[in-house]
């Protein structure tokens, strides 16, 4: 496949702050220390080091203390997201909450284990809560209580909202009054550029039915595929009951763990100043190209633009035109949970030189622009 | 946990053989070569060079072309195991065919799943022909296809035996006359000792439905787990579509990758001939210790030694007594497919000391006689 020049396709990390020299020393470090250690099975909670140095990261994060002994290391946050839905599932049509928008690899996995997806509308501040309410009246009224809620809390994907702490602290309290589990993905947690962190679920109450997810894919790279949950028990060895790889990369785990011996503070100090200037570059070329027929996000962290497109764009049009002037991107429908095709597209920026961001931009606008079906106005107000 | 000083439990790698330095070496140069790569997701067949240098293994070991895009990349064989059984099964209660001892690590897979398993007898060529042909017959008329028939055909855990090639090709046409794929797992394969190598089933045989698992774990060390399924389309889709972890770990597959890049022939040479030396020592051992009393395996390969206890030995007072005198080992319910109260236990040998393998042996017959209910003379003739 010929490389795509302008490719705003799917989320990676900067390739032009990996670090590689570090990694390598690491490397070195880790081989050493673990020669024997590698030639055990690493158990299904996985490699001790990672998990105290991620629990480090969580508590730094959310200012409270997390066990790494309730961390269970994964294959990236994807065998976290699908291993939770398997242990939470009873049976094939099984009921499950989720954003009306939310990460394709997600609604993937939950397609395949045919679980029942019931789309919850977003504001600028996530999931609506009277929507989620009405929703769990009418499952209880039909006897169809979720398995779980899904939510990407902060920096979602596709749309970029953070949801605000009250909000949070509703969604716990509708969660607990309908004895419903709360899956709260934070993967993008940690790539922040400015303003509060809002408090992840966990952090602000103890119930024993939530369940956290997180990656290293967005803060260090996704080719060392790791990822954790951090659940307490019982849910914990409900959700290792159903684990049967016999562990995690124990290898890649050893070298990560003494990367962050000290914390990822120095790392993301590195990495965050220049995806907060590709963002802030991204949205810039926006507003001067597509400020007439586009709405979106500017999150304060993440990987994402999400973009509102002129409700008369024909969109298959739109696809094939940007791609055949080397513009990449994935449209809306990739990330509604019933597939449906809406008049968005989710823009990637984390991974792209600024040049490409710089003249793919101006491409795409003219793409929408020639995509459109009419040249009435457009309301741009409102992403949502 | 203390140190358990004769610990022939879970199978593992020796660490005397761990190759430290040339593991850094490979990690050094995977990491400079794969720097940018590792900012991307593997996609779901994995490191195409680690893909290369396995279809190489296989194909130098069964005299066959492997094509490295049938090969899909897993978190260790134990993945490989799970991802087939989900990829196939299609309902809870769904029947599956295993040998009536084999892997624990599968059995639970599939006890998770809610696979009723249906087990098939042994004898010194493995599973037994005309049994699996009764069984099938069976299910027939019980309108219970199998979805899959699971066999480890070479050094077999826990018995060690190695199936013939007159008994594969029987295999082949039975599974093809009723219609059943065979997941065939070779995690075992290359550890060989002497004597003749047994083709791989899909070595004789280009049925599309034939499923086969392969691992770095024994050859190498389980901390990297790699394993891998060589399928074939659409049998290959049917098992991608199943995924959902974003793919397997491509660090660790570049350095594995590196490492092997000449083939895995040199490691062996180095790793295979203390191995050896290791199953003589345990067989000598046994012999000298508990030949009046056992019948056990002299496999041509693998990790371990499958035991027969005399019948009347009081197994629950075996195990207990053994590990109060610091040695573990299987006992034979692990690894039966009911969990059936078996006079069997297996020992693992590959990661022992030998003096570990020296004091332990003698400690083990002791507690055998002690843990027997009479005296009477044991048949020692067959270890079925």
């Amino acid at each position: 496949m010929p490389e795509i020049p302008h490719d705003f396709g799917v989320g990676r990390s900067d390739p032009g702050t990996f670090p590689t020299e570090s990694i390598k020393a690491a490397a070195l470090a880790a081989i050493d220390t673990e020669a024997v250690e590698l030639n055990n099975y690493p158990g299904s909670l996985g490699h001790s080091g990672f998990r105290a140095v991620m629990a480090r990261r969580e508590s730094e994060r959310e200012g409270v203390g997390v066990d790494p002994d309730h961390i269970v290391v994964t294959n990236g946050s994807m065998q976290a997201v699908t291993l939770c839905a398997e242990a939470l599932q009873q049976q094939p049509g099984d009921t499950v909450i989720v954003e009306e928008f939310s990460y394709p690899g997600t609604l993937s996995a939950y397609r395949s284990l045919k679980l029942d997806m019931v789309g919850i509308p977003l504001d600028g501040g996530g999931m609506k809560m009277d929507a989620l309410e009405d929703a769990l009246v009418r499952l209880e009224r039909e006897q169809r209580r979720p398995r779980f809620i899904y939510a990407i809390s902060t920096y979602q994907n596709p749309t970029g909202f953070v949801m605000p702490r009250a909000r949070r602290m509703e969604l716990i309290e509708i969660a607990r009054r309908f004895g419903v589990p709360v899956v709260e993905d934070n993967c993008y947690g940690d790539v922040h550029y400015e303003g509060p962190v809002e408090p992840s679920i966990y952090a602000l109450d103890d119930d024993p039915n939530h369940i956290y997810l997180c990656s290293l894919s967005k803060i260090l790279a996704p080719g060392f595929r790791l990822g954790y949950i951090l659940a307490r028990p019982p849910m914990l060895e409900t959700i290792l009951a159903r684990r049967h790889d016999a562990g995690s990369n124990y290898f890649a785990s050893a070298v990560v763990a003494e990367f962050y011996r000290d914390g990822i503070a120095a790392h993301a100090a590195v990495t965050t100043p220049p995806l907060r200037r590709k963002r802030d570059l991204l949205c810039a070329l926006l507003e001067a190209n597509a400020a007439d027929i586009c709405a979106w996000s500017e999150p304060p962290g993440g990987l994402f633009i999400w973009v509102r497109l002129p409700a008369d764009t024909d969109l298959a049009k739109l696809y094939s035109l940007a791609l055949s002037r080397g513009v990449n991107y994935l449209p809306g429908s990739d990330f509604h949970y019933r597939a449906a095709e809406v008049p968005y597209l989710r823009l990637a920026f984390g991974h792209l030189p600024d040049t490409s961001i710089e003249t793919g931009v101006p491409i795409l606008a003219r793409c929408i622009r020639e995509a459109r079906t009419s040249n009435e106005p457009v309301d741009v107000d409102s992403l949502f």
